[in-house]
């Protein structure tokens, strides 16, 4: 039995204790990185979620997670707020959404108001006000700080896809690093989604991160709080409903909303928005036109920041959009003050990523549907494949701060000449080509691959 | 001999490396909180003081931790600075308080200004000058930043009673999360209160988080810096000193003090103070007329914050002070962006709180002279006893952000009503008396109780 | 084989578990202080560079690292950047630097502009534009924002030497504590670096923190990047270069540089620089003329924060240099939001540390080219030796407040007299010659030792 116990021991022991010595060292003792795809799924009525596993190093390293919702026509994801700011990309399709902001007043409101009270029980159906809701479509960003509970409604004619990236070591959570997800309905961490996600991490004790509030709360307690009777309460907690944490919406959605006509909603905002009320939480990146960075042969670079949209100075995150076309490559660059989650939206590209030995930690294929991280300070290059290359890319800083190594504006072109040649052992003349050869910024065409 | 160590080393792994791993998968892992009672009590000669353990599991993922003082008539809290920013509520008695702030002029002086020199030795008795003191009394809070020493004195005519909360995980400590009390005279942490202390840790290695810095200097050194004799500079050192860390004032304590009118003291105060010096640091919370929420059947709520207390904005906390009525509830709620303390001071409330999994993490009583700690966003409702429920409550940011579940303002009712009609599978009618039944927006009588 | 694993798992056990569970306990118990000399050696073509182990107990506590670099004439460090702000101190020597900030122009421009392009091969040899560089003398304090790649060239004639404070711990890293220093050119990192520091570490698996980015690049790519041929872009990654990180100018440097009056150079800046591009981010701190507090018989003292260098706002970081003359003592004192790391430059010095329990931590000897680390609000109080004794100390805070224990505007001086006498049970008397006998400020003068 000693020995047993013995084995038992080494076991704990090595794959235990080691870890967290390891850990204690540097949690971002990166010596690789890989192209990730999801980990598991949970299926719901209206619709699935593909989570990342955010117990790889990068993902630790960074302290962010990301996961996709596929929501069916008519599936309704559940109000929710996390522990965390969170930016959303729209991948595919169109909805509606809205955030619910602690305090703010219901300012959708349907042309007849009324008092509703215990004892008027015969109000007209269709009254209604609500918080502000908001229109999207593919290619918007849409910010959510910490705690803000908010909804998505797939009211579009195809499938809505959008990815969810969450800041989880944002000074905003105050709880540790694992993303939680309180729900305010519904009956999402059900068995079903248990059991992978047991399965996932190899052990019985592991236990999923979302569930409904309502359902620890006392019905009775509830009822009074709500002032309803307590079948209506029980509903609240949704115990026995089986259709997860995406519903179909069985009943029609009409909502209060003013119909804006196109150009509004693509009208540039300025300025620092007057309360987080009214603060504007959206923006397209897709458009070519809205390019921060554009080369016709080669691509396009759109970065969504404080300075564009003024709640990430809240957040302390910004996006950005980029595109390459067949070959062309983004300058090798490091972010001087943000790590980088990119999610690969359309083509391919081969990456490389290199930590501060020199080492490529990374080196290899990015594909449409694959999350790459790249830690603070790395260096990284990308070349599109044949079929050419977009991404969205999330920045744990509001104002992430890019230096490339090659091109105009580059750290190289910032040294002395002289510098250069002692540096890089080379000619003077030599030297000089390394500085100017590239009159390109960011993004380069590649003739020589072509 | 092997199966010896082998048990004590199976011991050490699962107490010892199990909690390392635990701990770092998530420190607020919280599956069960308690309202808890203080610890351990240090006694003094002029009072006593007790302490919560700080190393609870909901203490340590808020980083947060408590003690109480009773100060006697004449008591004398010793001169003392935390790694931490506190804030102090005052559960009974009235006295007067120093805070000792770097580079701050002595702006209080009595009538004769005199120099001193080494060399004037007949200088008369009750010529001094010091900094600002101030009177305190029951209900008010008081903010002292990281490093600033500060004294009480307890000049009432009763036993002094007050609570102070330490922020540990604040930025503005740099050490670690350990609560450490750097006293500038007397000699706390003696051996009484060690020995109390490794009983509670039940560890001979555990040590008392409180002493004399004076003690450690050396005398000689400390009579030149001082420019006194060896023998006074020894008495910085208190090395017999038997009298803990609060004193009785053997000698009468007159201060300089300006004798304002009683309209004076309640003065609100507004705007940002010019300096760190002459900066306001506490505010009366115990006036119902001072109420942010009032319901004259069902009690009321006062916030403290960075708006009506600006040096709050720089300690990053606020404080609130709420009454509940017989049987009254206050609203099912989550704090987006701060965890809580919640101090009981008086009656008895029932409480719930739920965590991300929608587990009720606690379900009970807490009472009079308890401490609750809520973690960020997790939910919680309270419903007052038949003696009705009276409490402070701390949190960790300087304007937290309350989100109720029902009531007015509430994130249900933010929802349009088909939202809610098709989240929790009712009629339209049903949804609507769910967002609207409740009028009220933070504290509801409830008749049904009643 | 049983009890040989077990006495090699209760190693384990002892020394890695309880290692992870002692510092999760508190990474700052620091229960003793050394004076400490760097750890090991890296040698360099054109100089070397002496590392102190950053794995001491008070290093990890306060967050920091610190490096000497020693660079001969026309030594050249090569162009890195760093996870982490870190402030430069000229012990001896001059010297040019150039800081590469990204989007930043090159402003220093040679008179004849040209285009240049892959096609013009026979451009002028003198033909450069760069980013600003500015020369550096003894006693310059540089501060540099992580991430933010840099060069240092000693143009002087004499031996150059700096120390380099790394704020690892700071805000603007967000990787883990490990300093990191990446590399533009060369091969640093070699296997002579390797091997020292894993005789240091002890472990096969530690590695060295340098190395060139470029090295993990692919060369084809890097050509493409570069739009130059492979052979070039090949040197780019340094690989068969066995110069180390400081590299001898084999070919004459010459830079693009205004020629300032002496004047110019020492003229006082003031307010906020407009941007990064231009902000002012050196200055020098040994003059007697620019000291903050000054005694003609014991010595001076400078500080360098926020109000007279605005980038160290950003940075988070302040710095001070302090002269004692022949036993003159520098006032008991702690600081209330930083830390300090003493790097001591001139002489010798008695110092005491005592941390809130009342211990003494650190007793002993600081020498000339030791470094000391005093964590936040732990009270410290030096005494120069015979010789005198000089310092810089580098602050984690970029308005470090210093609270002082005797002297005038010291804590002590803050307490009315009646307090000081109960609490030290003096006579009024006494207390009045502790408050009031010691009128200088921060330095004072010891006639009884001398």
């Amino acid at each position: 039995m000693a020995k047993l116990s013995l084995s038992l021991l080494s076991f704990l022991v090595l794959l235990g204790c080691g870890y967290a010595i390891r850990e204690q060292q540097g949690e971002c003792q990166v010596s690789n990185i890989d192209a990730r795809e999801p980990s598991y799924t949970v299926r719901s009525e209206g619709g699935q979620t593909e989570f990342w596993d955010n117990h790889n190093n990068e993902f630790r390293c960074a302290g962010v997670s990301i996961r996709r919702h596929i929501i069916q026509q008519r599936g309704l994801l559940l109000p929710v707020y996390h522990n965390a700011p969170v930016l959303v990309y729209v991948v595919q399709g169109r909805g509606t959404y809205g955030v619910l902001t602690s305090g703010c007043a219901e300012t959708f409101e349907s042309g007849q108001q009324q008092q509703f009270s215990r004892e008027e029980r015969s109000q007209r159906f269709r009254v209604d006000k609500h918080q502000k809701v908001e229109e999207f479509q593919k290619g918007d960003v849409i910010a959510i700080r910490a705690g803000d509970a908010h909804w998505v409604y797939n009211d579009g004619d195809q499938e809505l896809v959008v990815v969810v990236f969450h800041h989880n070591s944002n000074y905003a959570n105050q709880l540790d690093q694992n993303p939680r997800s309180f729900f305010l309905a519904g009956n999402p961490g059900s068995e079903q989604e248990e059991e992978q996600y047991r399965r996932l991490r190899g052990s019985q004790e592991a236990q999923s991160e979302l569930g409904n509030v309502f359902s620890g709360l006392d019905e009775e307690l509830l009822a009074e709080a709500f002032n309803v009777d307590v079948e209506t309460a029980r509903k609240l907690r949704g115990q026995n409903d089986g259709r997860g944490h995406i519903i179909r919406a069985e009943k029609s959605i009409q909502l209060i909303q003013p119909h804006r006509s196109r150009q509004e909603q693509e009208r540039q905002h300025n300025g620092l928005e007057e309360t987080f009320c009214s603060a504007r939480v959206k923006e397209n990146l897709d458009r070519a036109s809205r390019a921060d960075f554009y080369n016709p042969r080669a691509g396009r670079f759109s970065s969504l920041n404080s300075f564009n949209l003024p709640i990430l100075s809240f957040l302390q995150l910004s996006a950005a959009r980029g595109v390459l076309h067949r070959n062309a490559i983004f300058s090798p660059h490091w972010y001087t003050n943000a790590h980088t989650l990119i999610y690969a939206t359309r083509g391919a590209s081969r990456v490389q990523i290199v930590n501060h030995r020199g080492q490529a930690v990374f080196d290899g294929q990015l594909r449409e549907g694959q999350v790459l991280v790249v830690p603070q300070n790395f260096a990284v290059v990308k070349q599109a494949a044949e079929q050419g290359f977009e991404w969205v890319a999330f920045n744990t800083n509001e104002n992430a701060a890019i230096n490339t190594l090659s091109g105009r504006t580059s750290a190289i072109r910032g040294l002395p000449v002289d510098v250069v040649a002692n540096a890089y052992q080379v000619s003077r003349e030599e030297a000089q080509k390394i500085k100017f050869s590239r009159q390109e910024t960011l993004i380069f065409n590649a003739p020589h691959s072509a």
